[in-house]
């Protein structure tokens, strides 16, 4: 199993540098369970789900505590066929035969029910492919039906489905959406934006 | 057929929503052969790949022209089985059966070919998913075949491929990549980041 992200923050300001480098702290709890590289579009962040979503959610948060209206746009990933199989991906989330579905929503509540809250509030917009499958659709809708109860659904859009509420249910919901749905060992990524700080209305 | 994206323009700068607005005029052409809707997120731009791949490409032209660090973050797709049928989506590129892969390769070479140039470089990565096909990795594979040899191609990354060059046969690499892989009705999507003005080095 190979996963991951490929990340970046804008926030819009003239200091962008200065923003984010006074977030990056929020990384360094989760440095050594990660693989991070760095270029001048995005940042790679090698791990497993249950590492990367939290790590996602604590940069995000240190950058939106600053005030200024800012964003996180990843691909996230996991078991896409082109990419290596790495020790450091390893998951108990991703093991062994699927539940039925049913099991896998109620599991994905309970990890709601369970997030902390980081007295952040953002918004996000999140699209699940599902890839391989000729019946993908059926999972994807599956993770649509928990994601209208879970608590942090604002509305379906074309092509995503907006959240909404405070980060630490709304990350929780992607991760759940990212390893509860699709076949444990399939390819299946997220295509994610979370917001903060606009001053457009909704 | 439905076909679109949701996209979003981050410009580094506290005065964001001035350069976002000056940009927009670069959409006026497009206007009656979109579809255009906007929250606080992302814009929904709703037409065949032929008009949304140069529109997003003269907004991010128009927004890059400011000389600030800005950033185009695209979720487009085309056939997902959740949309509607619109007519402003019919596409001559999406009708009829496939041709073999090395055909639609050379079709894309000459599209490349070509494409206008608009004296503007640019950064991209981007992610194509092909849904819904047992063997959705040789279409993958076939499109990084023309990738490679396309002029545009930078590197390779995990879960992504960097292209670089002027945002005309760059747009015009993304566009072939999008219609001439994966089956024409089928469920295809494209994670796109475009970059320019970064101050970070590559």
């Amino acid at each position: 199993m190979f996963s991951g992200a490929q990340i970046s923050l804008y926030p819009m300001t003239g200091d962008f540098v200065g923003v984010i480098m006074s977030a990056l702290g929020a990384l360094d709890p989760y440095r050594d369970q990660l693989r991070i590289e760095t270029d001048d579009i995005s940042t790679l962040l090698v791990g497993p789900p249950e590492v990367l979503f939290p790590a996602m959610r604590d940069l995000f948060v240190a950058t939106a505590a600053s005030g200024i209206h800012c964003v996180l746009s990843a691909a996230i990933s996991r078991g896409c066929p082109g990419e290596p199989d790495d020790a450091i991906c390893a998951s108990p989330q991703l093991n062994g035969p699927r539940e039925p579905i049913e099991q896998r929503k109620d599991a994905a509540f309970a990890a709601i029910a369970g997030a902390p809250h980081t007295g952040s509030t953002i918004a996000a917009q999140f699209s699940l492919y599902v890839m391989g499958e000729g019946d993908h659709m059926d999972e994807i809708y599956g993770c649509i039906d928990f994601v209208k109860r879970s608590g942090v659904f604002d509305r379906s859009k074309n092509f995503c489905t907006r959240l909404g509420g405070d980060a630490g249910p709304v990350f929780a919901a992607l991760e759940a959406a990212f390893c509860k749905f699709g076949p444990p060992e399939g390819h299946v990524t997220i295509d994610l934006t979370v917001s903060a700080n606009s001053p457009t209305p909704r």
